[in-house]
């Protein structure tokens, strides 16, 4: 299946699949690889994912997430974002920067804190291998999860460091409403710095809350040929992560989804 | 009180108010507009509706809404939504453009949709006195509701008419997340074109469907007082609507949350 040389499964797609069915389907498929989460990762354990997937072959694309720098967490956790990625093999840590603080309104000084704390993270990730990947996140996340909301926004946090240390994330259904985003893409290609190109598209009506709403590839509004075409002419020749959070697809079975989503992606996105 | 001397409340804050004693509620509370809504309206009456704020002594501030230009809604329907404004007595009809066709998932196409219909309906608009004011809503609504999720694309798609047929509508729940917001407000005002300013505060976690969420003054994560003073420095001296859709607000006695909007805008506003 080379349709799927470069494919890759983010784990939070099938949160149902243990680790090691994840793996093992992920070989018997064909799909070279896979962006893992930390939380599944302490679960199952550091090194036994690394070994896990390593032993398999398997590509990690993206470990998720450092970040949350204007509210909850503090250096050590980010570093130690840092260090799994390291020990996972993979280049690229994708993070989440973080909303307002408790009670603030201010959205230019959250950005200036998210500023503040890459500056320091940046270097101890280059130390590790690390790149950092900021991911711009839909505005209706601005609040309480992530006040980067665009991708000019991303790169501007980016700019002062060099590329190979810092860059962004293109996650489709983050950016896909954006006007302003397809010459955010072709500059940060030409900068070197689409650090990880993610998929979902966009469905409605959002669920409450709006986090688990993410919509399976073709099911949406979103052009997702038109956005791999897009990140391909900008230079970008890495892996095409498909990271769904959806209650749906949750419910039913992993195997059933991850080969669905496989054929999507080779119907939808090539 | 001259302190709500520029306040205005939005029908759909209070929907659960007979307009009567809707009515009755501001000139006793010293409210001097309401911005009103078609359905409604139509429900009491569009003449017994125009004959009851215009005995109060109340000023229509606006009537939502023209628009779904991509969807369902024709011309004509427009076009008598430009006809009640006038019956009202109104100058702003509030346009809500319209999403994705079915189907679609082309942004800039849709948008495209909108600036042919505008240039069909603006000059009736304008001869009968009614001023269309282009409303972007958060990128949320992209796909479903309105593919003018930005005051630059609102305004971009204003620029063709005379700021007296067609301006924006700036409303803090919508734009607040958005960084280049405040130059545009800078620009619509030099340029006329803010037809109206609606407030309402952004909250989460937002509800299923995310439409009736919408935070009450003082709950939530936008500056209002910012804006308010963003929106006067930019030459802006009319009113000030209160427009929120929330289920809780419903679920309460509709004369205590007048009276505690009146309050709150006092508070949080001024």
């Amino acid at each position: 299946m080379s349709d799927l040389a470069r494919f890759s499964i983010n784990q939070m797609t099938v949160r149902q699949l243990p680790l090691p069915d994840l793996v093992d389907a992920c070989v018997r498929l064909g799909i070279p690889g896979v962006g893992l989460w930390r939380e599944p990762v302490a679960e199952y354990g550091l090194e036994a994912t690394a070994k896990l997937v390593r032993d398999a072959g398997l590509a990690v694309t993206t470990l998720c997430r450092g970040g949350f720098f204007t509210t909850a967490a503090g250096p050590d956790d980010n570093r130690a974002a840092v260090d799994e990625a390291a020990a996972l093999g993979t280049a690229t840590l994708v993070l989440v920067s973080g909303g307002l603080p408790p009670g603030g309104k201010d959205l230019p000084a959250a950005r200036a804190l998210i500023a503040g704390a890459l500056a320091e993270l940046a270097p101890y990730a280059a130390s590790r291998g690390v790149r950092l990947a900021i991911e711009p996140l839909h505005p209706m996340y601005a609040a309480d999860r992530c006040a980067v909301s665009t991708l000019d926004q991303a790169l501007a946090l980016a700019e002062p460091f060099p590329a190979a240390q810092v860059g962004v994330v293109v996650d489709t259904y983050h950016v896909w409403w954006d006007d302003r985003a397809p010459a955010a893409v072709a500059r940060a290609g030409a900068e070197g710095r689409i650090h990880s190109f993610q998929l979902a598209d966009w469905t409605t009506p959002l669920p409450a809350g709006v986090l688990t709403g993410r919509g399976q590839l073709g099911d949406g509004t979103v052009d997702l040929r038109a956005w791999r075409e897009r990140v391909d002419a900008a230079g970008y020749t890495g892996p095409i992560e498909v990271e769904l959070f959806n209650d749906t697809l949750w419910a039913r079975d992993g195997l059933d989804v991850l080969e669905d989503t496989a054929r999507r992606y080779v119907a939808h996105v090539l």
